[in-house]
């Protein structure tokens, strides 16, 4: 049956969803609800909505309103090449970077899973060279620092899991195989505190820009480049430290400044780019190919079970559904994202582009203006740390945001310690449990500036441990999520035209040949003439 | 005249405010606005709100309104010792870290502005001896690195604080005196990474807990002594390699387990403690006392200008109006604070504590409910990164966010290259002046995906150079702006009673004596059972 692609309000299922009761979330939450109220997700984790104001008139309509807006049937075809990417004309195939879903993909003349699978080798087979110290700097020393040089989708999801990863690589108990370093602002300070950490002649560098042409990172190349004639005692041969990763089409590619270049395209977005080259050489450098491998497996078994018809046992499409009856129904215009695993730490970052980035959007995938509200804020940083920083707001403040926790059972490394009868990842753990209850069930008190109202809704993801498997499962997770709320909101979830307006003016002011307007050419003026 | 401390909506000023014309940004931004509509700050810094929906109409009913709710003379009677943190009985004292602007203040039978003098001397004899190595580690090596322990304000603050002047202080052609690093969270991972990179041997610890009894902060010192005691091949006495910052009347006062111990006093809150020994020992330590006093006289000096009665002269004042404006009049739910300067990428998790926690409130100053919005949701990171992260939303998402940048003209450290025409640092201006021209004008065409509405404020601080003392007076500007709009809010923004409730829940998981409620025990078994 073909996808209607229609918005959200024209549905018939909609307006019975705006019609269910709302219960107050303590109303309802009971043991077994914890129990029960779950969704299974891949690499061991689950999904857990317990404290969310969701019965089963609630699933029972979700599971209506997915199939009349055939919200799997839309994914197949994505997964099968149709053009998701409707604005720019494009297919969507981050999800082939991790195995093959669908129908064979072709374009560009080639097959596309083949293509992927090609790079993805070249990156491992660079990466064991590297670590054999076969490949070695130009003067001769083993490669023992990546730094990536890239912005946005390139900076990003790359950065939040080479952080997430350190820890459980240590754990093996061996050294990660090279420390990994980011520079992305265009800002000198950025690129300029990192070159003053790494030395040159053991440090490779990773070019990340798909159009070769993005303004930050060639500028940071130049700095890099500087920097390394600046610093470097003994002469560098920069054109053997430095590689690319690029599409074919890209001005970079083919040229001789990099020792090796690994390709990308335009089917594949920067926020949906970590398991493609733009993640792979990175990490593969940073902690082994083996390690990267089981990554991607741990996404494409998520990716797999995004496919499952049944909403309840589909914690991606579950968890979308929740999320745009908080948006719609509720009114709720923002939603904080709380890893309670300080490996998480920066991985808010990067849910905050992949979402805000593929929801922030006015239009239908038709181009007319929606009627309704689309993507939230995304926010968040990782617990305990949060707690002694926002949630006093997010307790008793005027608004109510809803939250999405993330908790596992083992830490990382090895050293954990009990102190006063327990050990710190229980202590972790059971202030995650708190908070939930706290935010649910809230407190009564005479004293009103003692009184928790409750009713702040919650879900909760929960493993074992924070692994390269889970972590696919996690970060497929929030990508298929984005990708079910788009489907459900009927807007395109991969283009970003909402970052051109700006990039038009910076060109304005750095151009001689174009006059900027008046106010615009007064700001930088205030912000330049010393 | 006595402050009256009346509720917002219950001022005559506030229903005029209300009734003021709401104009179309793009329709008043003219270049005479780029130039006129701003307010001076301390240390060359300057307040611009040329692209916020502010004319002078509303300036002349904000001055009213400070003048009915009598706001000057309120912070004034702060200064003078009167107790503003209601709920806890507590006089609220921070700005007597920087210097004196009120009445002599007694309290714990001392003069405060003594008291904090006293500690801060304390802190910098100290220090000075670490650098000059008479005081050294327990095995005879001089202290090279110092890590702070501590949570919330004990870790937000003095963080960002440390990331934002390690630019500036290896400018100076001279390595910071000593490396910095934090441990805050209860997850042991945070901790063990930390000490994964430090030779014990060399390394200084800050305990920081006012109470002596933050639960994070003392586990933490645990497992600090726990991978002394392993890691250590020589035998370490950890009592010559740990310090504290605490109150005088807390457990951990008078222990001969801290080499010296510092003290702070119930009159300054976590979030405010920056300028106290909380910020004062480690930020002296890594960039030496002289910096640290130099950071001190911004923040005085910018205390000085909040006194000014004109609310157009009183930059913290009028950014407090502003914001209470765009949150209580145009109804906006967040506020993001984008510095586009890559050394203060942590400052916005500071302020997000300082606002947040400060503004999270639905009581007023007597315990009664307020019928309006207070604190907003804070978030940001630093620009350009977060260009290529959430500004899609920003600009083309269903909700208007109003938008706080910040911006200097010269970097920190003396790499900046000229590629293409233009320097990096002027790159970072230029996008900074487009972002606030592109969300305050927007941009019209026939393709709605590509339209911009406009309409988004922004306001802008920008000043030379992020230096020590423009440093001081951008977190004294933000403390003020927070002071001032929980005046207009009439709530006290200096307790935080919504953080108890997850405490307590957290202690009846943890300890024997009590028997945790069914959903809790629940939801905690599943963060635990394997």
């Amino acid at each position: 049956m073909a996808v209607p692609y229609i918005d959200l309000d024209k549905t018939k299922t909609f307006q019975r969803l705006k019609a269910l009761p709302r219960p107050h979330i303590a109303d309802i939450l009971t043991r077994e609800r914890v129990h029960n109220a779950k969704a299974p997700m891949a690499a061991g984790l689950s999904f857990h909505f317990a404290a969310m104001p969701i019965e089963q008139a609630h699933l029972e309509t979700f599971q209506d309103l997915a199939e009349e807006m055939q919200l799997i049937q839309a994914y197949q075809d994505l997964l099968n090449g149709e053009v998701m990417n409707t604005g720019e004309n494009r297919k969507v195939l981050h999800h082939l970077t991790r195995g093959q879903l669908g129908d064979d993909v072709f374009a560009d003349g080639v097959n596309k899973a083949e293509f992927y699978r090609k790079e993805l080798h070249k990156v491992q087979n660079f990466a064991r060279k590297v670590h054999a110290k076969s490949i070695t700097g130009s003067t001769g020393k083993p490669f023992d620092t990546v730094v990536q040089i890239g912005i946005g989708g390139s900076d990003l999801g790359p950065r939040a899991l080479c952080i997430a990863l350190e820890g459980f690589a240590k754990s093996q108990g061996r050294k990660p195989a090279m420390r990994a370093e980011f520079i992305s602002n265009i800002d000198p300070d950025d690129g300029a505190a990192v070159m003053e950490q790494i030395n040159p002649e053991t440090t490779l560098f990773i070019l990340v820009t798909k159009s070769g042409s993005t303004q930050e990172t060639l500028t940071n190349r130049e700095l890099v480049l500087s920097c390394l004639e600046k610093y470097s005692s003994t002469s560098i041969d920069a054109s053997r430290h430095m590689t690319a990763v690029t599409s074919e089409t890209s001005p970079l590619a083919g040229s001789p400044d990099f020792l090796e270049t690994f390709f990308i395209d335009d089917y594949i977005g920067g926020r949906f780019s970590s398991t493609s080259a733009v993640g792979a050489l990175v990490l593969s450098l940073a902690y082994g190919a083996e390690l990267f491998l089981d990554f991607l497996s741990g996404a494409h078994d998520a990716d797999r079970l995004a496919l499952t018809p049944e909403v309840k046992h589909n914690a991606a499409l579950l968890d979308a559904l929740i999320g745009m009856y908080l948006r719609n129904v509720l009114s709720y215009p923002a939603s904080a994202v709380l890893p309670y695993s300080h490996a998480l730490s920066r991985f808010t970052a990067h849910l905050q582009q992949l979402d805000m980035e593929s929801s922030g959007k006015q239009v239908n995938r038709y181009g007319k203006p929606v009627s309704y509200a689309t993507g939230p804020l995304i926010f968040g940083e990782p617990g305990t740390n949060s707690q002694h920083s926002f949630y006093q707001l997010l307790h008793q403040g005027t608004d109510i945001i809803p939250l999405q926790f993330i908790g596992f059972r083992t830490p990382q490394r090895n050293v954990d310690i009990e102190s006063e009868g327990s050990t710190s990842q229980q202590k972790l753990a059971a202030n995650l449990a708190a908070q939930i209850i706290a935010f649910a069930k809230g407190k009564d008190d005479v004293d009103k500036n003692k009184y928790f109202p409750g009713n702040r809704p919650s879900s909760l993801i929960c493993g074992d441990q924070l692994t390269p498997r889970s972590l696919g499962a996690l970060l497929s997770h929030f990508e298929n999520k984005v990708m079910f709320q788009g489907l459900i909101w009927n807007i395109n979830s991969f283009d970003q035209e909402g970052v051109q307006l700006g990039k038009e003016l910076t060109k304005q002011l750095l151009s001689d040949s174009s006059e900027p307007e008046g106010t615009l050419l007064e700001f930088y003026r205030l912000l330049t003439d010393q």
